[in-house]
């Protein structure tokens, strides 16, 4: 007998939609929903992780549903034959429910307190520490746990998460815009505009559900860009939920050889900037800034790039993880995206590809050296394409 | 009141696909089907046009249906009560029935004298020597007529010969195979093989329902190439439809300089190959050449050639459609895939696109001369994309 019936399925696609509803705002936690449903089938509540430190997907359901978690505790101690209204019910839960105290008191607890009588839950707990516990916790107070169900598109909700807690790296995403024939710009550098003002609306979601938008000194003195996101030029639905967010994405600047002055236009706004540098740089004293340093290396496989040494881009990977970066868009040109991608520090590429051709004259997309075999080719697979406005937009998983 | 209805569109979509059938062998006819319903609503005959010279898709459903056309006329004067199978029928018609006597006799007359009552076609003719007579003809003899049924669907299927005839030059579509960056081939000119089998496949079946196969004397130094179409390569479906046609399609190779002689593997077959030249190439001496001289011009646009004088392209597309090529294939490296887009010569840009990173370093797809503006792009717009294997396929429209 198949675990999960249709009636399952209906429910937990009702939780998954809830959970992505967080993706602006849950970083550095992951996204996640839940549903309740009473013994009669009906829905009695639902809810879903909106930032850190507030509750989490179940409690909110249960919440939602009339349960008041963790205040019950008491409650059920006096009158042991207390019935909550979420008695006997069923728990969709897209993610396993967490087993310890954190900013808040457990999941698991507060589902054993509401009496609900089965979990479903769609992917377990990436974190190596914790996995399978919560199952375990709530099996043990007798509760029947189904888990599985859904569970790549629950994965999905959470790649850049799982991809940290299980890589100590952060999920990097290298978002390029160029034409048909693979240009970002003319050989006279001039690019505005080549995609059209959807991808360009499109640019701010990404950055809104990323936690780190990387680019690097080049770019912040040739564009003087601001790299934020524009809450006035998201669509509706995601500028309410990207006002639940505590702050705008993090800015990380590398800036290998100190070029750079407190007068960048990222400078003079109250958002944070990571500076990554090899030593202390004396110009940069806006209150905004945080400057880290890290090693200089030899770049690796880049023979285009004049001979002298580069900040180690793994060590900034790393640096960045333990900030608990999940998500880092990275927004910079052919020099760093191509030692970023040489370095194999990149999971994911979005291109935004544009109806026009510019000929072999303009300037390329990627920069990672002259390949003498195309085994050295970077490969890639492609994970989706849609239509954004007049252009295509194309995701791809870079190939491990 | 809509002048058709959904049994109409059920009919009509029948005809489309008869229709397409014809699309590997109808040259340089157009594709065209045809779907005969009896009074009582029943499919009494289907055909499409399958080849120049045999009957056109009129002709053939109405002898799938049991009558044969132009030899009852001589039966109808003898018994004026003679009443056919077809009888108050409704013939469902991708294209205006022809009125004229070619290689056939008019399909106007079949239809009337098969007694058809109503004939719904899809799309008139575009050669504006013949538009809108079969119709008059047909409603002269007291039959319905009602166009205009899904009329760009199949205006689609005759994209190629729609053109030719409107335009008098052939409908060029450029190919391109590239990486995700838009490049060809590696520095030291690797490109076998970027894209994958599958796309290498559905390259034989764009070759083969085409009329023409154009390349360069350059590719033909490099590569030596077939450029023919490869009947077991091909799906079963198609090589059996591809099998009715008369000739493999025929390949044309400019050669401004006389560089080429009959060694090359495209002399070594039966089948025809055009070469333009500017003065007759006494080395090309094998059974299946053609040479075709076309004055010398200045390049057009094109400041990364050498300043040289090369063959009017304008004038050997009026050449290939006066010879009634409708679609030409190219298949050729960036110089003439550039020079063909700088002269306005193209119609259509087909991608293959690998999903790999060649970098800057590697060659680029298109050699349209150093772009000082976005505003000299080359536009195009997107029709269609679609996944080739692990390559996506992308379609696009040169905006004019
Ligand atoms: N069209 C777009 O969407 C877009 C977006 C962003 C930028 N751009 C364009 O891109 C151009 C700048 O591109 P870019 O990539 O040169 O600049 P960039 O994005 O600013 O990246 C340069 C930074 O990367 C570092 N870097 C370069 N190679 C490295 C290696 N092998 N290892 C480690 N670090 C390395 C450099 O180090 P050092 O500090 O040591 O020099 C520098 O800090 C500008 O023209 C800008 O307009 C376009
Ligand atoms: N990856 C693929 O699918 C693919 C397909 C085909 C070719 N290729 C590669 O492409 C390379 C050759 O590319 P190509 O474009 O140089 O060669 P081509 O396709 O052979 O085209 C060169 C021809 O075009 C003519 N031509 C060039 N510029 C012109 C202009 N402005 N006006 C009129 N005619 C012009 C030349 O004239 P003249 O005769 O006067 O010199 C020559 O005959 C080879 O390396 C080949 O391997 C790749």
């Amino acid at each position: 007998m198949p675990k999960f019936s249709k009636i399952d399925a209906h429910w937990m696609s009702i939780a998954l939609k809830l959970a992505s509803n967080g993706r602006f705002s849950t970083m550095p936690n992951p996204n996640v929903g839940c549903v309740i449903v009473d013994i009669k089938g009906n829905l009695i509540g639902q809810g879903y992780h909106q930032k850190a430190g507030q509750g989490h997907a179940e409690v909110n359901a249960l919440f939602d549903a009339g349960f008041i978690p963790h205040q019950n505790s008491a409650i059920s101690q006096s009158y042991p034959h207390f019935t909550p209204v979420t008695s006997g019910a069923t728990a969709y839960v897209t993610l396993e429910p967490c087993s310890h105290t954190g900013k808040t008191p457990p999941c698991t607890t507060a589902l054993i307190e509401a009496q609900i009588a089965r979990v479903v839950i769609a992917s377990v707990d990436s974190n190596p520490e914790v996995m399978n516990k919560g199952i375990v916790l709530l099996q043990e107070a007798g509760i029947q746990v189904d888990t599985g169900l859904m569970g790549s598109e629950a994965q999905k909700l959470n790649t850049a998460f799982n991809f940290r807690m299980t890589h100590n790296k952060p999920w990097v995403i290298v978002k390029l815009a160029t034409s048909i024939d693979g240009k970002t710009a003319l050989k006279n550098g001039q690019s505005k505009w080549i995609t059209g003002s959807k991808s360009r609306i499109n640019v701010q979601l990404e950055r809104a559900c990323s936690c780190a938008i990387l680019s690097g000194a080049d770019t912040v003195i040739a564009d003087d860009p601001k790299l934020n996101v524009r809450i006035d030029e998201l669509p509706e639905f995601a500028s309410s939920l990207f006002q639940k967010r505590a702050a705008q994405p993090v800015r990380v600047i590398i800036d290998g050889q100190n070029r750079l002055h407190n007068n960048y236009q990222i400078f003079q706004d109250e958002h944070k900037v990571m500076v990554f540098n090899a030593q202390h740089n004396p110009l940069l004293t806006a209150n905004n800034i945080e400057q880290i340093q890290v090693a200089l290396l030899d770049p690796k496989g880049n023979q285009t790039t004049q001979h002298r040494q580069y900040l180690d881009l793994q060590a900034i990977m790393h640096v960045l993880a333990e900030k608990q970066i999940n998500r880092v868009w990275t927004e910079t040109g052919a020099a760093l995206s191509g030692a970023l991608l040489n370095m194999n520090l990149v999971n994911e590429l979005i291109v935004y590809q544009a109806p026009m051709l510019l000929g072999s004259d303009a300037r390329g997309a990627v920069n990672i050296g002259q390949l003498t075999n195309l085994q050295q080719a970077i490969e890639t697979e492609f994970e989706e394409v849609t239509q954004v406005g007049g252009d295509l937009k194309i995701r791809l998983l870079i190939k491990s």
